[in-house]
């Protein structure tokens, strides 16, 4: 090693889901939303001045902050944006967990949050699940530096309930507790009804999923005044300007189209159902998902090699190969084309 | 203070320059250029199918470093991009000053790197420029946990020379050397040739001045392979979708096009050398700005009034309440329209 590695931060990095960009693939593999974004996002796209691009963004994204306050009926000061709901979860972390003491989330869940804590050297300790991948509330109860997890879980696509939540705010007053909502519109009750009476509890969304941006990178968080100032102060120590014109631009045209949005998730909670039906009858295990994927064992088939023969199709879903989770197989809600063509890959597989 | 607020990072966040937005002004206050962005900026945007934002980014951006290495002549494997130089910035202190001693950095310099210092916890000594604002080479000799300077320095437009760089390099082998190029295309000589000779310098530029793209937020930075993976390490356990598409088709772009990009120079750096001209028949003293702004002082007329005075009619400069340089004002350079207002208010200010 040299000398000056001495003073190298030095992490084993989160490794995104694979992009694979095959001609006619069926991508199922990164929770995308098979649907485009709303007609909206177009016209402010086309229609957008390039010559205000020589400007800096108002670094405020106040368009973008106002449209959300005004749909979520919340004041603007309650709510954060970020480039992605991961910049808006690295920015909490790096804000609010910095205690001696571990934070707590789940064995199995999003597989950034201990990604995060080591490279920021934040002690954390993973709380197993039930057997059936559920939060147990009692293992919240002892003490901690911090509390996050997603409601609906991933990879899991359970849903805990709100009172659920509601007893792990009770018994968690002394540190900030993150719900981590990425996949709360396909059909789960959001914290939000909670925000105004647990002033330590940060909700955390994103535009990725069920608004159709992923490739915008929008995500925003709602907390308390307080929360969200805290939160505020330290972006504005690491990048005063993360939204560029573009994101405001078209995470508004997003947000204001409220019927469409509905359209869509409506679409993939229909396609979703079906897909438990289908899967059902072919003999996989799975958990009631509200959010649009299902997360999948058989108990004749490996999910490795499963994984491997959907590739040689041009069929992409997520493996983990991680202990717990390594026989299941993450699969995103397509279309219903894309789920047929899925379909009847998995029958004739099934019965060879 | 409430028990949860214990965990929580406090800092003093940065204050970017204020973002006015009234018809008719003339804003010279953060360094933005004055003309457009390359017109193949527009063309990729009308033609950027929206249809492809519901899927997630290039995490690898590749489209762009691609096109920097090409233009710059530099394997791919050593450039990373970020949102904005200062998001670069602030991924390369989290990943490279990690020491108990104390990061150098002059005391008149970009004002974000002491923010970036405090907030995550950075040891650092800022460094007294001499009586011209310039850098003394032997200041740097000291032991310490990493340099960073800008060069040209902002807000003073002074360009230090290459040899003056090389020998701070050649006396800081043993930490991270940061050489913050956001002004170098204004009339200055890039650290680029000394890239090869020294692995643990990094060089970090934007798109935000010379490339007329504030408004995208779009920054990249220079090094060896193996700073460059350190770097891409902790980018990726921060946020590894920072780019979003559109950053990624307008960015490159803008750096397909060189003789837009020369152009454009051109014309900045002939609007500069005149305005040298009128500044100093005016009476203003100021040095060699190498950069597109002026940092300049009058003897008889008081900086933070004359500020006043120029924000009255609309016109907008920058004025840092900060020891050494409270009676100077940071003017960019405008169009020649522009400066001819600015010019013609002044002429009256002072012979009032």
């Amino acid at each position: 090693m040299k000398l000056w590695e001495n003073n190298v931060r030095k992490v084993v990095p989160y490794v995104p889901g694979e992009q694979p960009d095959q001609p006619h693939m069926i991508k199922l593999n990164t929770n995308e939303n098979p649907y485009p974004p709303a007609p909206g996002v177009m016209e402010n796209l086309y229609t957008f001045d390039t010559d205000t691009l020589r400007l800096y963004p108002d670094p405020s994204s106040k368009i973008l902050i106002d449209a959300l306050a005004e749909h979520y009926k919340i004041d603007a000061e309650q709510i954060f944006v970020g480039v992605g709901s991961d910049d808006v979860l690295a920015m909490a972390f790096l804000t609010f967990f910095n205690s001696l003491k571990p934070i707590l989330f789940p064995d199995i869940t999003y597989s950034f949050y201990d990604v995060w804590a080591q490279m920021l050297h934040i002690p954390y300790k993973p709380v197993p699940l039930d057997d059936d991948f559920r939060i147990r509330r009692e293992d919240y109860y002892e003490e901690n530096g911090g509390v996050i997890f997603p409601n609906p879980n991933a990879p899991t696509g359970e849903l805990e309930s709100l009172e659920d939540i509601e007893d792990i705010l009770c018994h968690n007053q002394d540190v900030i507790v993150i719900i981590d909502e990425a996949y709360i519109d396909f059909g789960g009750k959001s914290a939000l009804p909670l925000l105004n009476k647990y002033e330590n509890l940060l909700i955390v969304q994103t535009f990725s999923k069920s608004r159709s941006l992923a490739g915008m990178r929008i995500g925003h968080a709602f907390g308390s005044r307080e929360l969200i100032r805290y939160l505020n102060d330290v972006k504005y120590s690491f990048n005063s300007y993360t939204m560029n014109h573009l994101a405001l631009a078209l995470g508004t045209a997003a947000v204001e189209d409220d019927a469409y949005f509905r359209e869509t998730i409506h679409k993939i909670v229909t396609t979703r159902e079906r897909m438990k039906e289908e899967f059902r009858s072919l003999g996989f295990v799975f958990g009631d998902s509200m959010s649009n994927f299902l997360f999948v064992t058989h108990p004749d088939f490996p999910a490795a090699q499963l994984f491997e023969a959907l590739k040689q199709e041009n069929i992409y879903v997520r493996y983990f190969n991680k202990p717990r989770i390594d026989n299941y197989l993450r699969i995103t809600i397509g279309t219903d084309d894309e789920m047929d063509a899925l379909l009847e890959f998995l029958h004739n597989y099934i019965k060879r």
